[in-house]
């Protein structure tokens, strides 16, 4: 049974789901772990983790819409307005979503489903190289 | 120290929460392990994970109603709508909630709260046979 | 190879996110393991678990208000109101924030980011004492 945990970085485009399922993919390979668990942990709160629907880059673009009207940028909402008015709603969003997940690995792949990605989504309006730590468990 | 991948479907029932605390209990109770932690991981994206109150069945449709509120069926607002009107909603529900849940196992038995029960939400207007995988790890 | 559960409780204040950081960092040290996954888990449906800026308390303080908005309290709208107005809204904001967290164990330190602290975020209108179990796993 080993447990491992590597560092790696993303560099983003802004508002967006940025696909790192293949990055993920090749940590779980080089791992040499063939049965065990994948988790995923953002250093960030402005910025989460999701899985979601792969094939349809038009999902992608009715998340951020859907994001966009739930969580408004009127800066007289927020006290907080420092960094600008995608400041807060960044952080409410990645409320929303997660700031870790876990996949489980089976004969030595993540376990996920058809249409299934793993992103990085960056909630605000600059790209950002972003930090994301991976603990992978298993034997 | 072990570490073990199960799958296993279920037949839900449209737009609402299918309890399988039952059948987790029992995958972790075949599992020997008397401590440690079970992760679960739906391999969908219109369907999502839930922890929630198991005593009144009210709650579970006033969520419901909170999630038919929050997320329009109204295909104007999405450019993907391939499936039908409850496509898109089904994708930012899940995102909203969650594709992964981990839970505490102590003395051979999910450490629940006395009221939480596990939940597969199905966001689709249709029933579907959901597959999760189960990740049992501990001694 | 470890694995540990260990249960603890937090006293908290009504409809605020408490800091748990440094508990967390406590039980982590005492664990005594240097590389691994710290998994938090509350046994409650009402109370969630987050992760958010560390900074300016004006953050968490715009997360309350966003959510007080998102998640009405007018008794109407629901079925379950048995325990008042913030018995279901509780239910729904802890339905859209997290029932568990896992955070990489790395040198013996939460692998946090610089802006992050671990919170235990009260829904209800009045403090309660919330249980809450962590497991660490890893060498």
């Amino acid at each position: 049974m080993e447990i491992v945990n590597l560092n790696f970085s993303v560099n983003t485009i802004s508002k967006s789901l940025n696909d790192i399922t293949n990055e993920v993919y090749d940590y779980v390979g080089k791992s040499k772990i063939t049965n065990g668990l994948c988790t995923l942990f953002i250093k960030h709160t402005s910025a989460s983790l999701v899985i979601q629907e792969n094939a349809d880059p038009a999902v992608l673009r009715d998340i951020e819409s859907f994001f966009t009207k739930l969580v408004s940028e009127d800066t007289k909402l927020y006290e907080h307005n420092y960094e600008g008015s995608d400041d807060m709603p960044a952080h409410i969003r990645s409320l929303l979503t997660n700031t870790n997940l876990s996949i489980p690995i089976i004969n030595s792949k993540l376990d996920l489903g058809t249409w299934q990605g793993i992103y990085l989504y960056e909630h605000r309006s600059h790209g950002h190289k972003r930090q994301v730590t991976i603990n992978i468990c298993g034997k």
